[in-house]
């Protein structure tokens, strides 16, 4: 049965009808408002639009941040302070008259690109997305790592370097401090400091440098802006090394707005992911870029969705 | 039905026959041989000799290092590199005449915790064993997590500090190199080496200092050995963090010879976890000494053995 997978983003709610195959068959899209009471309001009009005229059984919001499952909760989102402590399944449940379940964004994405993409074939994959922060999600023997209280999976609050910079999360030396898009901007306006005559210089003595300025001048050749790419793309290996180990998946995928970088990411990474690890299963991975790009949350939600009963294994 | 354990140490091989309840009916010791032929020998010994007069209908072998499980062999296992490449399950299969499983030693041990021990009443439990190195072995949703190849759950091979000291796997800053018994050793004889005057100054000045001694002397009340604890409790605390972040457990268990100091690692690891950690995994999860003690291994592959399938999952 189709089912309604809704993504909220920190900037965009995005809802979608979804088939058993992964056809999206409606979608909607909003601004997403930072207060409560509108964030709310704007999530049951995404999932009232996308029904109309489809039959649905169930839905999963696939939320940004920590999440307490137990509760329908967020308890902690750095990039949608508003979304933190709504009871969810009480407020939006009874609007749209379905079951409903939570889910954290990240794993809701994973599950999406263990469904329908990268990891379609296989039955460990491990998945980040490199954005404003790091989203991390882990299928093992199947199943969907949630964790006791549905908190599990957070790959990017993983501590590699235990005296680097400080994470949104408190931490020091997380993966998301050294291999984030945020993370890219901040080593990019360093490396501008230290190199004013390059491309990268030059353009931050105009106006702030972004990530995504750096994958720009990367492609056209500058050397500053590589190196900015090529350290990122060794912390993610780091990373990486780490999660193959423990995982011993066949897939490594990563999305995210950072991997319009892609092998100016993934290659440093692979190298990195070859020193670090151990055989057989730095041998066994393949790190490649997820293929779904940003529907891979709405997809990934819905199919969860079919499972509202809580159990996210394979042959749902 | 019962089953055979055969534990594979670097010094000793242990085997036990052990009920379904956990109960071990017999057992045999011999020191480990470090040839390959004498292994497997030995091996096969220890089980005929529990086997006699007890019925058992499988056997499974706790091996230290990192298995392949469709090869059944191990390809890298510094501590006994007699093993490495030996076709398991080709050599003692015929031998003994009952189905035979491999397994990674410190996967077995938190199985063991999992079934009868730490872990018995949760479903998703993390175990570190803290020795020469730093075993791993991870059940999440009540799923041991073996990976795509059966080299899952090294979790002592995650780098915490990316420019830390080389690990025995050839990468830096590994978990292993910065929280082992090997690491303690290592960090009482800098620390010896600037305090002479401590009782550990004093110790080393007269032969080389051991990760026991160090317990032993911190017991006694020596502020350098106490701090050489504190060090490497800090250590576990930042790789647990993570493994909380990842696996948001009810449990993570800590066992292995380095546990004889007890609350004098553990007591620094809950406190760097609850820095490093986020709610509401750090809050749920509890760190405890693992309660089985080296029987564990024993125990947790006997309990594997009854599933000879390799379907790792709960209600065997």
């Amino acid at each position: 049965m189709n089912a309604v997978g809704v993504d909220v983003g920190g900037t965009k709610i995005a809802a979608g009808v979804v088939s058993p195959a992964g056809e999206i068959l409606a979608e909607a899209r909003h601004p997403t408002p930072h207060s409560p009471e509108k964030l709310v309001e704007v999530i049951v009009r995404a999932i009232g639009e996308v029904r109309d005229g489809n039959e649905v059984d169930g839905v999963c919001l696939a939320v940004p941040g920590f999440v307490l499952a137990p509760e329908d909760r967020v308890v902690f989102s750095p990039n949608l302070r508003a979304i933190e402590g709504i009871p969810l399944k009480e407020k939006i449940g009874p609007e749209i008259g379905l079951p409903l379940i939570i889910e954290n964004d990240a794993n809701a994405a994973a599950w999406g690109e263990f469904r329908f993409g990268a990891g379609s074939e296989v039955d460990h994959l491990i998945f980040l997305t490199l954005g404003t922060g790091i989203g991390g999600g882990v299928i093992s023997h199947g199943v969907l790592l949630r964790g006791a209280q549905g908190s599990g999976g957070e790959l990017g609050h993983v501590t590699v370097h235990a005296t680097g910079p400080r994470c949104a999360c408190g931490n020091r030396g997380c993966l998301e401090a050294l291999a984030s898009g945020t993370a890219i901007g901040r080593r990019a306006r360093e490396a501008a400091v230290e190199n004013p005559g390059s491309a990268l210089g030059r353009l931050a003595a105009r106006r702030k440098v972004l990530g995504e300025d750096v994958t720009e001048l990367a492609r056209d050749g500058d050397g500053v802006a590589l190196s900015v790419l090529e350290e990122t793309g060794r912390w993610l290996g780091i990373g990486l090394a780490g999660f193959v180990n423990i995982f011993n998946p066949e897939v490594a995928a990563v999305g995210g707005g950072a991997m319009e970088a892609g092998d100016l990411i993934l290659a440093p990474a692979r190298r990195e992911l070859r020193l670090r690890a151990r055989p057989p299963s730095r041998d066994l991975v393949e790190v490649q870029a997820a293929t779904l790009g940003p529907a891979s949350g709405v997809l990934g939600a819905a199919a969860l969705a079919r499972n509202a009963d809580g159990q996210y294994a394979l042959g749902d």
